[in-house]
């Protein structure tokens, strides 16, 4: 196969084409389409998700594991992993809805810090005739006094081209646009009601614009994408280590990020019928790898010791120099990194919980998610560490995880030692769409382990019991649920049309107890680094797409987060876009945005003496734990 | 004649070509070769100077107005005047040194104002291995703490991209370049010696590049080249003319500029053997039409009432955002415009000769040229005015007018009636090469004119009196200078070889009497304006690049200046050019700059009640002015 052969590849029904080399996966290629396909697995070729219909030819024979993963008849009707499966020819392909990402639920965002309105964009109605030109030195220095505009205000020389035609002889009224010590932009007449910024979240696998007014400071829409980076590895590492070994791999995730953006910025542009040059501020958040892509800087520094960032502070630049779609002079504010693994995003989640002032309190936040940032306010100190959670919590790595999206079980209630009769069933599940189950959602994981805890199939080391290991308090009717086979013991939680049980595996509870140890571990060392113990803490704040989904008790139970009473816990959402947001609405905030990263203390988990030890105990489940009775 | 014919011009002996549309002219297409043709008419085919041969076909037949100016047997041998005769089809050019205005003599800069050493780009060695990474958020604030560098240094994103390489694992000692706030560059090694600047003076006809060593101050050398923009028009308002009414006529003539500037450039990096990405700073002066055109602004509006700019501040940007080929990092100041016709070559010329500051002294100060500006400063105030001057000072609108290359009388001495005998000759002329007379240079017009106006050849109305007007007490020697044809008189300098006389006529005396009635009429409007009188001028400076071949008796006697003591009269040099040179060296004189620039009151001459009056009688001669004795 020549790597030089170009293969047309037709998308169906829609009929758009798209040009790839010969070689290109089914994955890569629809990617080129801006869809997205789901890969819990990680694009390795074992979950069977991220399945493609080929109609007739342009793709190589069935690979082994693609012949173990889909029934025969679906080989035979042409369904194929589109992340293994890769093109030889022309192409027309399909692609399920079930297939895509574009379903994915987001969370609306956390309940909002109040702050003052003072937005970096500002605009200003001028009428030009109110003054003679002969009293002032230049045009520019007639609009800026007429405007009353700061006198050294700076004007880029592309705006100064155009200056002519905007503020002519008849220009009359006009309308100043003033960001970050410039003039944005002049247009004709009163625009003043139409001044718009974005506040984006850059996520690892979804991108998130919120459109906000200037004006009023509120939102006034979301827009949604995949993150297209996805094509090229599911995790940072994976993307990290693509940019630093594909030729032109850099500036390909740079791009597919902007991309990403884009077409978030467009979908909320477009529902909001908000045109693209009336957005003059952004701000952007992501995890540190994320930011350093976007950016086009090489992330290779953070995917090996000491893991360190190019940079850190914040950086601020025009739209038209990142690439974003809005108007070309707009100001882009990119929020600062404290470190390698914690990046802007928590900074934003700083801002959104309000870390970055002291209010007396000793408050503890923890943004759960692939990677985990925990970070802990006291007095004048805030310290901030990071967790590799992995995965699990968005249904990645586990056996039957899948996104949030139809099919996918999303709460469990497991009859146990205590609860009163069950009436017929011993396992209930609450399916998205409330149609046949296909898988668990990753939110849902925390709940299911700890509901296996409270009805005594797993212990406290984290290991399934087998059917003639469960206590005589165990129902009998959840004996079924305990699957043995060669030795492996899983736990069905329900079974498909098919029967085939969708079931957790000792490995499943393995993923989890690990990420859970990451989280607590870092935790629990804010605390003890701090000089404090867990009734000093007066507030916990939990932040991450998957917060609002999280039950408290459950993540009490399951050592997730340490045992506080549930009303000193409070979801704050995504906070990352959060703090964005505020950023944007707040000149004060964002420079204290700056300040919180350079002043944030930095603690490296795994340099830690007894971290070791602190990690195995965070690994396991505390059986005689007092868990709040009251649910939220 | 197809204008989407394509002829190529080979240049002769070089050998070197390039393509143009047929019906370019001669002119337009010797400047792609980078020659500018001598034009004192102002290409306006009256002063048969920009002479080309044409070695074969592809040219036009010669046309009435060259057959009216060149002899017979030069039109037969393929002479041709290059502003006018147009290409038809592929042409082998040759391009007489005489006709080419390389040659152009420029004035050593003039003595410099004393100041602090406080350049805007520094260098700092940094030894990287100095500091444990950990230490520090990331490998920048590294290298900032390292470097002890200023906390909220700026980091462009393009450098960002390239920060991984330049201080990865194993950097050791790099340079950090750093300017305007702003972290400009890293360099392996140390190179702090090698830090160079450039003061560019963008002239209407020649553009001046002065190269900085910012470690030391000092001026290693020069580069000269002819702004390129005269192939399109010889004056501003032919090139505002130019770029309002030609397709694309402003983006040429911003390039044509950019070229320009980087011939001169290219000149001084390549003799003093320094790499153009050493170059971090340049600061920029110019008119204003020139400024607005190098950065691509519309100069329409200052062609036409109320002659105003679009902008006035000083611009700072990237040289890459300019397009000039030094390290595309590097700063770019352009200084401020006061109004339309007082430029950031106004603002040089006040921080050279110290305008800026208020020493007790009320001082005036007057750069000499096409367009001529003026300037007062008396305590707090600094008043500001222009006047049209006209051409006559670069020898073109003159009838023998040329540029200062050989063969141009440079200095002229009358035999008048209070001269002892004249040895033998009436008028003694010095030539530029010593060689054969050929013209007159411009700056030597006021001598001749002023000559003439002692020996008693013009009146004070400046009329040039017959052979029977003269006083008896005019040399017999001199009346056979006096030329009589058709009731027009001119008065013969030298004749040449052929026995052609270069004389001056009565129009080319109009004209000086123009020039220096523009210029005199708005020095003593300012001094009026002050409230002062000649005998409160404490000084008087003369700047423009012919302000040090002015000889200034002769300037007082025709009344170009007042008649002040000779000691209160000095010279600045090209003002313009060393006060861009200032602002390369200090801050705070850059910072004066602007703000002079935004104080300055500027008088508009011509809207002054008794304009036409007080023009009127700066157009008379005083024969009877005490002028001092002693010359200078």
């Amino acid at each position: 196969m020549s790597e030089f052969l170009s293969c047309t590849v037709t998308l169906d029904p829609e009929g758009t084409t798209c040009e790839v080399p010969a070689g290109t996966t089914l994955q890569a290629a629809v990617a080129r389409f801006g869809i997205n396909l789901t890969t819990p697995c990680g694009g390795e070729g074992t979950c069977g998700k991220c399945r493609v219909h080929v109609l007739g030819d342009g793709v190589e024979e069935p690979l082994p594991e693609e012949r173990a993963l889909l029934p025969p008849e679906q080989i035979e009707a042409g369904v194929r992993l589109g992340c293994r499966a890769r093109i030889t020819g022309d192409a027309t392909i399909r692609v399920p809805a079930g297939s895509r990402t574009a379903a994915i639920r987001v969370l609306p965002v956390g309940a909002r810090r109040q702050t003052e309105l003072s937005p970096q964009v500002t605009k200003h109605v001028v009428d030009l005739g109110e003054q003679a030109l002969d009293q002032a030195h230049s045009r520019l220095e007639q609009l800026r006094q007429c405007g009353d505009l700061r006198a050294d205000l700076q004007v880029d020389a592309s705006l100064l081209r155009r200056l002519p035609d905007l503020i002519g002889y008849d220009a009359g009224q006009v309308t100043a646009v003033v960001g970050d010590g410039r003039l944005l932009s002049v247009e004709p007449g009163d625009t003043s009601a139409a001044c718009y910024g974005l506040a984006l979240d850059l996520g690892t696998t979804t991108v998130v614009a919120d459109l906000v007014d200037l004006t009023t400071g509120k939102t006034v829409g979301h827009g949604v994408a995949g993150n297209r980076q996805s094509a090229e590895g599911h995790d940072v590492i994976a993307r990290i280590n693509y940019a630093d070994e594909e030729e032109g791999g850099l500036e390909r995730l740079r791009i597919l990020a902007l991309q990403s953006l884009d077409e978030a910025i467009a979908q909320v542009l477009e529902r909001q019928g908000v045109d693209a040059d009336r957005v003059y501020d952004v701000t952007l958040v992501g995890n540190s790898t994320m930011v350093h892509l976007a950016l086009g800087v090489s992330a290779a520094s953070l995917g090996r010791l000491p893991y360190a960032a190019v940079f850190g502070d914040a950086v601020d630049m025009s739209a038209l120099d990142l690439g974003l779609s809005v108007n070309p002079a707009a100001r882009v504010h990119v929020l600062p990194n404290i470190a390698g693994f914690v990046g802007a995003d928590t900074v934003g989640a700083v801002l959104a919980a309000g870390f970055d002032e002291d209010d007396g309190r000793v408050r503890v936040l923890a943004d759960i998610g692939t990677n985990a940032e925990m970070a802990l306010r006291r007095g004048g100190d805030l310290i901030v560490c990071s967790g590799a959670a992995g995965p699990a919590f968005e249904g990645a790595r586990i056996s039957c995880g899948m996104y949030a999206v139809d099919g996918a079980i999303e709460a469990v209630s497991i009859c146990g030692p205590g609860d009163e009769g069950a009436n017929g069933e011993a396992v209930q599940c609450k399916v998205i769409g409330h149609g046949e189950p296909r898988g668990l959602c990753g939110s849902a994981l925390v709940d299911v382990v700890a509901e296996m805890l409270r009805a005594g199939v797993v212990d406290e080391t984290g290991r399934i019991l087998g059917r003639d290991e469960l206590g005589e308090a165990v129902p009998e009717a959840l004996h079924k649920h305990v699957l043995e086979e060669d030795g492996d013991v899983s736990f069905a939680l329900a079974w498909n049309s098919d029967g085939a049980p969708i079931a957790l595996t000792q490995r499943d509870v393995r993923e989890l107890q690990l990420a859970k140890a990451a989280i607590r571990s870092g935790i629990d060392l804010l605390i003890e680094q701090a000089g404090v113990t867990l009734d000093g803490v007066d507030e916990f704040c939990i932040a991450g797409g998957f917060g609002n989904y999280l039950d408290k008790v459950n993540a009490i139970r399951l050592g997730l987060i340490p045992p506080l009473p549930l009303d000193k816990l409070n979801y704050i959402g995504n906070g990352a876009l959060v703090g964005a947001g505020l950023a944007l609405l707040s000149r004060s905030l964002r420079r204290r945005g700056q300040q919180v990263a350079r002043q944030a203390k930095h603690l490296q988990v795994a340099d830690t003496p007894d971290f070791q030890m602190r990690f195995s105990e965070a690994m396991m489940f505390d059986p005689t734990l007092d868990v709040p009775e009251s649910r939220t």
